[in-house]
């Protein structure tokens, strides 16, 4: 068992890092460059100047998990097609530097992931489930049989909240928002009802004019809507999943799940994170 | 009869005005004070620099459909709750200065319109039919009988494309954009299948992903989902409508409702805006 080593969830927008040593986290730190936001540094820049300290003389390994494998990152890691069983990730680690790794993402037919395999491998070990729930921009609905995961379906929930509050006309002219629980449980049973969101999409502006929905309102009834479809659209014959994510975030889903007569069980991303990142490393030694 | 008047199309992005004196259209003018761009002007002042030339010392009728009726426009003008009878709106139209006339816009209990219903009722004296598609930023889908406009819903179709290709993940890093009728096409068939939206948006970018959409094809697979989404949504039972629009987006719906077997007739939208301003002001002399 590797008990040195440093953690790294390198996505879009931010890189978030953890250093262990002895089996313990000595030291974390997060930093706002994501694969896409490097500006005039390479991948391998930010990993000298701010990660590269950590380890002093030693070449203590170090694992890296999300889009720091894709075209925009370090370097293009090939996908693992799916049905792939977890415990190949070790063995499929993807070499960058002396002992920094980077793990592969996983592919579908239609659908890509990179940074929730790491979360999967983890949440696997801690909350067994068929089926898990990622909310989050782009929330993956994952399917799990004997320790593989056999497919993954990808909703846009999230990136979709943001696109429409913050450059659509249903977002226009909106006052701060505030939280309401009666209006995000009116738009997420408007979006269990029926996951076709084209028509639905205008209401926001409609009954806004028509004075049914407050405008401080909007962004709560239109979460609602999202994840509402969401779990319309994905359901499938699920009856039970483990949720993976942020508290806030994972309270929503909670909430539409239970709408929708789906158990669901939790467990914080990064608790799964870290996880992933210890097993991969165990299995190496 | 008016043989000499003045006909507006006022929306949020731009104005266009016709003159017509003796029954001929004698002048045309296309400003981009749209209400939502008026900048430091009033909607009055926009129209005494611009329009009220045209009437000299005459005070001949203007007729303006529109967003100019909005709160963002020259005076709110109250909407008219359907079902309602088309030819009621010359009887309804609202005087903001001599002469001068604002045509109210509909609503239901859930959705709103304005400018489309003076569209309206032009389609329906030169193209009768039960239903109206009339696409565009705000397609709107509207159920007609005995003259009377029954019920609409609006799918949200233009903008959601424009907002995903300019502002989300799929459209990050596109090249040039192509027409490419293939594309276009195995976008429909995805949409007209099923018309849940939130988990196939993220395809767009997947596929580019994996290779199997060209990268110059991304706008035109989107439009074909979207438009395939938006007919499978509204369609009910529809089986014949009329399309009301401009020829090249009148085009990709005609293949979209063709795919999905409904017959289309087809007017041009300011052909029918022509005959719906003419026609109110008929009826009112």
């Amino acid at each position: 068992m590797s008990e040195s080593y440093i953690a790294i969830d390198w996505g879009s927008t931010h890189l978030r890092a953890w250093l262990y040593r002895n089996g313990q986290c000595v030291d974390n730190l997060q930093l706002p460059y994501g694969v896409s936001r490097l500006a005039e540094q390479t991948a391998r820049e930010v990993f000298d100047k701010y990660i590269a300290p950590w380890r002093k003389q030693e070449a203590i390994p170090v694992v890296m998990a999300g889009m720091i494998g894709s075209d925009a990152g370090w370097q293009p890691v090939p996908y693992l097609a799916c049905p792939v069983p977890l415990d190949e990730l070790s063995s499929r680690l993807f070499e960058v530097a002396e002992n920094v790794w980077i793990v592969p993402g996983l592919r579908t037919e239609q659908d890509v992931m990179r940074g929730e395999e790491t979360q999967l491998l983890g949440a696997m070990q801690l909350s067994p489930a068929s089926c898990y729930v990622m909310p989050g921009t782009h929330s993956k609905w994952v399917q799990v049989a004997n320790n593989a995961v056999n497919d993954f379906a990808t909703a846009m929930t999230g990136e979709l909240h943001h696109i429409l509050i913050n450059h659509s006309l249903i977002g226009k002219g909106l006052p701060e928002q505030r939280d309401d629980s009666a209006a995000f449980a009116a738009g997420l049973q408007s979006g269990l009802e029926s996951p076709a969101l084209i028509n639905k999409l205008f209401a926001a502006r409609a009954t806004r004019v028509l004075g049914d929905l407050q405008p401080e309102s909007v962004s709560e009834w239109l979460s609602g809507l999202l994840i509402g479809a969401e779990v319309a659209t994905l359901r499938g014959d699920t009856t039970q999943v483990t949720l993976v994510g942020g508290e806030s975030l994972c309270r929503r889903y909670r909430q539409a799940l239970t709408d929708a007569g789906i158990q669901a069980g939790e467990i914080a991303g990064d608790t799964a994170f870290q996880q992933g990142i210890r097993s991969i490393l165990d299995a190496r030694h």
